[in-house]
């Protein structure tokens, strides 16, 4: 059995449009790289962080946190370092916590010959993710670990559906860096919507559902709609409208919130729309003076991966 | 070509639990029968009825009325008799006027040599089905020509999707023979609900989809779930709560309201399950006094046929 392992942890997509809350989808060139070694000396130890300055200390971060729990079931006779070598950027809105958290989990979980399976290994993700975000969730992490497209039905008991992916669907990823606060993003929600609404957001979502299953690509185009959150959330970016309106001009299927933002996914039919969506979101984000990263990527149904 | 068409027009279910609004399915031991005749005479005239006493009048009569949509957007040179041998008693909740509106229709098109696609058919019936519920929708239209599961998308433009059917699927229904009145089953629904709830049903409702896609009888029990419409209207109907629950006790996956009552609808993996549903609710009701109806039947995936 190997000593060391070296592991891709994707970003993610949550809050995909009318399946807020439950749905995501995994990226495929975007993502951290971890290195996990067994060691003799017990516990968890975090020996090289590249990329971003977090802390240190198991405890306080969040791969860590996930390590730390995993490490306090399995009780194994040996400890583990853990080298995080970081791409996705905290607060972008695209899983960074979900691949730490899910990267030391996964990377371990190999090394012990993998007494865990995907959901016992989300299940142990959780804990490092409320770290970061404040709430036990998994709309990052199961899309992380099990690739494609995951809907989490439950988290408790946690409960991850894998939905089929087609096979020509790529995104395209905006990050304008503006900072949101979770705390506001939280608190523009709406505790009380229209029925009306509701019913809306669950048609296009059960026909979201569906066009996965049947690779319907126009369906998904009339589906991937969200009558409920993005009204709300979208005033926390800058140019959001003028960016969607122009996505969708030049093809993209449909566009969102990535998780709580700043971040807007957009899904296309085939690299070559992907690409003209691409050029579509610079276009308007150049002139407004907010730097931005951006990425297209096919949809990554493998998930996290050994390198 | 012939001139005479004998046909089943079979009973549904609307509003599938978590589907509220938009999922219905089609029974296949359950439903009315109907002639249609070609005649030299022009216009529609309904010539017999049976079964329950219902007006003569097109214009006045559901199935005349999405008979007339249809004759005036075709102008066929001839006229057409119907014959209504009506079996689903109106007001039971799975479908009555649904049947009678996609019954003449779908037979004046069989006999004009099938100018009309089944989404064409649903247009017209849906004329037919406004009169009797004040309302344009095709919850009930869409099973019943279509077949199987079907999901109302969106109206206008009027949208249906064809979901798959798990073959062992069978429902057990139960009528008890009150009446609720569609003001009142209207009134007691709120015009907003909690952000949180609907975030509930949107879950199981693409969860249910799911299941219904992989054929996963134990997905769809955990996802056959209305947080929503149900504790409201489940008020209207006597005995429901004991119903369901001997219901669940006995085998069945799920249960719910069927359309706006006061049908009890229920799934269950299996004839064997489904009869023992069957006497299990017939348990509840003989002790309530209430008179009622009860039906065990496979899912129809051939929706309305010719005889």
């Amino acid at each position: 059995m190997k000593n060391e392992i070296k592991i891709f942890s994707p970003a993610t997509v949550a809050n995909v449009a009318c399946g807020f809350d439950v749905l995501g989808f995994c990226l495929d060139s975007i993502g951290d790289e971890m290195v996990i070694r067994k060691t003799d000396k017990k516990g968890i130890h975090i020996t090289k962080i590249e990329g971003f300055d977090l802390p240190f200390e198991a405890e306080l971060n969040v791969a860590g946190v996930s390590a730390l729990a995993m490490y306090e079931a399995a009780k194994p006779d040996c400890g583990f370092e853990i080298e995080i070598y970081k791409n996705i950027k905290p607060g972008s809105g695209i899983g960074s916590s979900a691949a730490s958290a899910v990267g030391s989990v996964f990377g371990m979980n190999e090394l012990l010959g993998k007494p865990y399976n995907q959901t016992e290994l989300t299940q142990f993700a959780i804990k490092g993710e409320a770290l970061a975000s404040k709430c036990e969730h998994a709309d990052n992490l199961a899309p992380a670990l099990f690739g494609g497209f995951t809907l989490v039905k439950s988290i408790s008991p946690l409960e991850i559906l894998e939905i089929p992916s087609p096979k020509n669907l790529y995104a395209t990823i905006i990050h304008p860096q503006i900072e949101i606060k979770t705390s506001e993003s939280r608190a523009i929600l709406p505790k009380e919507i229209p029925l009306q609404d509701a019913i809306t957001q669950w048609s296009n979502f059960g026909s979201l559902i569906h066009s996965l299953h049947t690779s319907d690509y126009e369906l998904l185009q009339r589906s991937l709609h969200d009558v409920i959150v993005e009204p709300h959330r979208s005033k926390l970016i800058p140019h959001y409208k003028e960016a969607k309106k122009a996505a969708l001009q030049h093809g993209a299927l449909g566009a969102g919130i990535s998780g709580s933002g700043p971040s807007i996914f957009t899904l296309s039919k085939g690299l070559e729309n992907a690409n003209k969506v691409q050029d579509a979101l610079e276009k308007v984000y150049s002139k407004t003076g907010i730097a931005f990263e951006i990425h297209v990527t096919k949809i990554n149904t493998e998930g996290i991966k050994i390198l």
